[in-house]
């Protein structure tokens, strides 16, 4: 049988790395994982417990596309409290994951051809989204003087019908100010492109708080996810807020591409919005092994590094070591026994040059893994 | 904000018909509902413990992909249970529901513009998921005479790329023996157009076996889910079974639009495998409601219906009763108190004739809806 042309998607370099890994470990090695972008802890205790009630008390039927209302006024409510944005429930819109997310706000926006920016490095799947939805990625390769995030001079005249940010950013963790933020607000409201802000890393961010766009303009889409601060990836729910016009458009996109998120990811979803406890337990780890990756990094010898405000990746320049970081990768792999990403998938044109260290798993592994990059780069 | 042509999709007259009906409900009103396409019933009760189980002792990360080696294992082994055919673990794929299929499906096979053939009446949704993709879906109206199904002459010499087929189908709850499911994948391979079967009702089926395309080829994509026969709906899970040499594709077109499906629905849905005792009893329930109805409809005056040889729908023509069965369903709920849903979802082109009589929920509720049907009708 034929494939379409627009299946032809890229692989995951670190799908190679995590392979790799994996056999290692099958061969009875220890691999310290800092190439995973998941959290390490599951869902809080407390949305465990209400969904176990929940499966007792009834049939977990579709949900209305939108969501459950309770749900989404939860997450209005919480945009108050981070960020003082006054939002009305009507505008959240529950998703599938911040991928189902991404799926409904492209297919909201854009046509066939259409060309989106998306900043490089930036996050893999993007681009193989719009590709598979035949629609045009355009990499906007940022500069480390820019914290590695798109400014308006990236994308000047370049006639773009959208364009998609992330702040605090994967692969990199840096963010995207107040004042950075509106000028690409203003500069895609001049140019007549949607604004896409993905925001799934909210929550994990360490010296001040990360901006929404919501706090600079109503007319974008905002996208984000229970998988990252609220440490649900394998739930697949997120949310997403839509201009009050575009509700009913995206209503009926979501009503027949998911007929709804999962149920039960949605009532756990609701219960971790009050495991504040938990959560910021969470973060201490983060904020711990974050400190640790800072110092032991840079004593290790990789210095070259994006300002890692928020999420928990650090993206370091390691073009002074190799000419191709699958191969350095492949050796930190082989002799220290840790698992790094190369940048090819976050940037296919500049990720020879690069690597992204997580820090998501525990204290314990991080500071092991530290001590062998260590090594690793002294005997080097 | 403006929005892309591609999001332009069709309302669901049904969800007319469900507002009408909870404003009913609202104002006090003791409504039936035939016009909703879900189990009543719940996940199984075995798929609940195991899942309460399972959040118990660890985290519920992403799974890989394809979904989780156990239930792909599982599946395969169902084909050798159910139609005697043996099929390799590695080519069933886990979905996000039948929905997250049709994407998959739809991506892996399609590119903008090829036209895509759909029985009508159909499942609305293959429609409108076409679209947002920006491919052709292809209307083929099927005729009383064949069941409500397509047949080679439907489209013959119309260069389809390729073509959707469900059995048991919705709304008609007709099926396609294995001489007419041949005789497509016969006209489709000697087309080149891809065949792709929707055999999300199979299990529901009440005077023989359901046909499942594998056992004619192996060169085709199979649909399937754990919200009908599973009694699934809210839990978002589903598979897909591929040609081998497809699974590479859909595996990384899977990996970037959805990461993976529900890790909680995968527990639960592994362990509902192993539930035949409730599922059974559920059946025992659509068996009774079917012979309830293709009784009480014929006494009521429904009588030009499809053979319901599945699923839990009946599809009548109504072209004797009225102009447009918009207002006739509007009259049924207005007066008789019985939601059902008009044809025009499903057949865009000649669904103001027909209605779809659901019959899913509880035996006492189909009692009192035919009851009421038949006192309605008598008085009209």
């Amino acid at each position: 049988m034929r494939s379409s042309t627009r299946s032809a998607v890229d692989p995951f370099i670190v799908m190679d790395v995590m392979q790799a890994a994996a056999a290692a470990e099958a061969a009875g090695r220890h691999i310290i994982h800092m190439e995973v972008g998941q959290p390490g802890t599951g869902a809080p205790r407390g949305a465990v417990d209400a969904l176990g009630q929940a499966m007792g008390q009834g049939p977990l039927g579709y949900t209305v596309a939108l969501g459950l209302p309770a749900l989404r006024a939860r997450i209005a409510r919480m945009y108050g409290d981070w960020y003082n944005v006054d939002l009305d429930p009507s505008r959240v819109v529950i998703t599938p994951g911040s991928s189902g997310g991404f799926i409904l706000a492209f297919t909201a926006l854009f046509d066939t051809g259409d060309r989106v920016g998306i900043g490089a490095p930036g996050y893999p799947s993007y681009r193989q989204i719009l590709k598979a939805l035949a629609l045009d990625p355009v990499d906007l390769p940022t500069s480390p003087e820019n914290r590695y995030q798109p400014v308006p001079a990236d994308f000047a005249s370049m006639d773009l019908a959208g364009l998609m940010v992330a702040s605090p950013a994967n692969p990199t963790g840096t963010m995207l100010d107040r004042d950075a933020m509106a000028a690409l607000v203003g500069a895609c409201d001049a140019a007549g492109a949607s604004f896409i802000s993905d925001e799934i890393y909210h929550g994990i961010e360490y010296e001040k708080k990360a901006v929404t766009a919501l706090e600079v303009t109503d007319d974008c889409y905002v996208i984000n996810s229970f998988s990252k601060y609220f440490s649900m990836t394998g739930w697949r729910v997120g949310w997403m807020v839509v201009p009050e016009d575009h509700v009913r458009i995206v209503e009926r996109i979501a009503q027949n591409l998911f007929i709804c998120a999962p149920h039960a990811s949605q009532i756990a979803a609701l219960a971790a919005m009050d495991c504040d406890g938990e959560l910021q337990a969470n973060m201490d780890v983060y904020r711990a092994n974050r400190a640790l990756m800072l110092e032991g990094l840079a004593e290790a010898g990789f210095t070259d590094i994006a300002p890692p405000y928020g999420a928990f990746y650090v993206y370091a320049d390691v073009s002074a070591l190799t000419h191709d970081s699958r191969l350095l990768a492949a050796e930190i792999l082989e002799k220290a026994g840790v698992a790094v990403t190369p940048g090819l998938d976050f940037d296919p044109a500049r990720g020879l040059s690069t690597l992204r260290f997580s820090y998501a798993r525990s204290t314990v592994d991080i500071a092991e893994g530290l001590a062998r990059l260590k090594a690793f780069m002294a005997a080097r």
